[in-house]
């Protein structure tokens, strides 16, 4: 990546961080520690990259204190050298052209209001009773239904769906293909057939939250589903309807949280986890991946279940096993 | 939530339930039995929540005839409360004002029919031969490709690609983002290299089922991928080519059903659970959240694999163990 | 399915087959081998399905040699029937007419360019420097940002969405509602709260790969997320920031492939399997369906992880007993 010019001592400055070297060494973009080349920019937070310091072509290297003890190159010492790095590199991140305004090819239900320094992309829909706010961006083939609110500075890529009864805080961030607000799953049985219980909530996302790619949130039953702020969520998640997230949890790809389930602030769960519906799980929870909670959690810490990979012919011998498991264990004595 | 006016006495007799208290009870809109105010119906039909009845500041509470026996407010009685509730919620949800007609921009093939009492909004596009039928809702921004039928009553709430070859029957509902008809997972390796088996089938979609958001069907390879009448597809959900799912059938988020699979009637799949390719489960078979189907399953009943959540150290030390189970077993004389 | 007319002898000498029977016999559609009829061509590959030659009705029969002998009808002797048949069948896939040219909907930078012999559908935006290569097919719905390019003979098959510096290959296919080059999970926290880091990199997709519906791509952080030529990735798949996928690799539907995981050559990754982040995957590994892979894999075979199926009632009693397994192995002397 090659973008604007800055020089070591002028990012020492803007970002407070300490310079050691020439502070008039030119910074035109960022790199790898491994690839970088002259002009740019890496960082070393990972202990298991030092050795890669030495051979490191990076023209200066945000690092902790102790490692630039003997480095000869241009550096700028940080306390958390990878936070430091991503507030550089945003520098040098291309951004769309957008303009404020409204693209002649969508359409906009007379009752809706757009703030005029918000950007409405080419294709958008937005239905009655909802409003864009001041610099929001609602890209390209996004579809807004109706009753929703785009707080200010936020902003949907493209192509993301908030179904109806949608609020999103401040300066969200969601990109393409969520939907958001879709009916949850509330069905009853009658008579042998199904009967759609009507999903009357809403979806109420708070400041900061980010979510990822084609992830779905529901909107409640009665009630609202829920994200408090600046949560974050990757792609491909499902949050059922009426689900509260507290603040600060992040949440990795895959992962499923089915209804009314309430997850603290400050959890971190893995990829492709599983939440089942109707549980509790406290704040500074972490879930490792591909694990599933089945019962509420009380106390922070980390958590897992599943079994470790094995070659296919011993997992097959080991997993036959677990079936006289129980068995197994009367026998030796425990449990009986 | 509130909406138009009813009382307790009129709801009684629309949805023949048995009054008990004052018929003259307004209600114009519903809670939970925790929340609800004055005006708000609630619901009271899982034991666990007997105890907020007392506490309830709603209006009218949906209960069954023993819970009744003592509640000094207005009651409405049902044989089943959640289903009865459903019912009358329905009167309170806001429906998106949609005249019968074709929105300017959209895009029909000149072979495409579409009813004159259906719905296409903005930025649809039709393709050749598929047909639209009466009532029937095709939301701003779904893409219907060649040889679609969207049946009578229909409802594709937005953003909904249908690729080819893909029939609806009638009152089915279709989430944002959902895709079905594209080609499924087909390839034979010939010289080292993928070679694409064509997917000549369609998708066949019976009367009253209803498909979450972002969820995929794929067309058949040379025969259809069949869902039944009534089945219910929450968000997320893979289903490959060629799979039959039964009617009366429910698989919750994030499932994933391999090719060829067939699931009988009156199932229910668990989120994020799996089911290999080319197997059969029988009628009325549940499978427990995150569980992998492997083989057939011939038995009605509730079917389950994987381990439970512990705390990560407890987990690692008896995750270590799994590979040494067939030892282990041996060992104490079974299977020796 | 019917389509346009051919014989057996034709077939036979276009596609270099043996020819067993009547070279006249007329084919003008395919299906299975237990329900084609009279002008259709069916397969047999798989032994299972041997029963069922002498009881079909097609007209034609592809098929091994050592099945061949004693059939009485018409047979094309093929050294792998499949990948015969899925060339013989691609002569009746129905393709939508497609024209060379722009929809007048479309809305295109004035600094993209589009080669004049691809086709750009309705509703399909195209953002700054990006690039629609010849032959090209961007279906309805497509959203393209700025930097993009996408190949020669490539076919976005509608609603796909290419984020920003997204560079497809020759030949590669991508399904609806698939998302690439969003911006991955990269996440600093700093002062109790979640910092974005850049996400600067792009994504490269090999020639003759194809991508499934609603998967996700996330762009690199500072290089590139590469896929190889001829991978395969089925639907709603997810791969993080800076993965490498070697060629000729296939991933089935729902699996999760975490960030700068390096996946080799010939691989098959089951549905819903997992890989972690920052490991290494050697080429023609095997992972079976929804297992996790936790560190590299360094032997090319197969592996697993998981229990199996049960009954629910045995499977809480042995899942119980995992969580004493450390227990009980320490008991009958083995770690002690």
């Amino acid at each position: 990546m090659t973008g604007p010019l800055h020089t070591a001592a002028e990012l020492a400055e803007r970002f407070a961080l300490r310079l050691q070297g020439d502070g008039a060494t030119r910074v035109e973009g960022v790199g790898t520690l491994a690839r970088a080349g002259s002009g740019q920019l890496a960082f070393l937070a990972n202990p298991k990259y030092r050795a890669q310091l030495a051979e490191s072509q990076a023209s200066v290297v945000v690092m902790r204190e102790d490692d630039a003890a003997g480095y000869t190159g241009t550096a700028l010492i940080a306390r958390d050298p990878y936070a430091a790095f991503a507030k550089i590199s945003a520098l040098f991140e291309p951004k769309p052209a957008r303009e404020p305004g409204v693209h002649a090819s969508a359409v906009i239900d007379p009752s809706a209001t757009v703030d005029p320094t918000a950007y409405v992309g080419p294709f958008v829909s937005i239905g009655a009773r909802s409003r864009v706010d001041a610099g929001a961006i609602v890209g390209a083939g996004c579809i807004i239904g109706d009753d929703c609110v785009v707080g200010a500075g936020a902003e949907l890529i493209s192509r993301v769906t908030l179904v109806t009864r949608v609020r999103l805080g401040q300066r969200v961030v969601i990109h393409p293909g969520a939907v958001l607000g879709a009916a949850g799953f509330g069905l009853a049985m009658e008579a042998g057939r199904w009967l759609n219980v009507p999903q009357l909530g809403g979806v109420v996302i708070g400041d900061d939250c980010e979510i990822g790619a084609n992830t779905c949130i529901d909107r409640g039953a009665i009630e609202d589903t829920v994200l408090e702020e600046d949560v974050r969520l990757d792609n491909l998640i499902q949050i059922g309807h009426n689900v509260v997230i507290g603040a600060h949890t992040a949440i990795a790809g895959c992962a499923a949280v089915a209804g009314s389930a309430r997850i603290g602030r400050y959890c971190l769960i893995g990829g492709a986890a599983g939440v089942v519906g109707h549980l509790e799980i406290c704040d500074k929870v972490v879930v490792t991946a591909m694990s599933l909670v089945t019962s509420s959690i009380r106390e922070p810490g980390e958590y897992s279940s599943g079994t470790p990979l094995m070659d296919n012919r011993s997992w097959r011998k080991n997993a036959a096993r677990f079936k006289q498991l129980d068995a197994l264990a009367r026998r030796i004595g425990r449990g009986e």
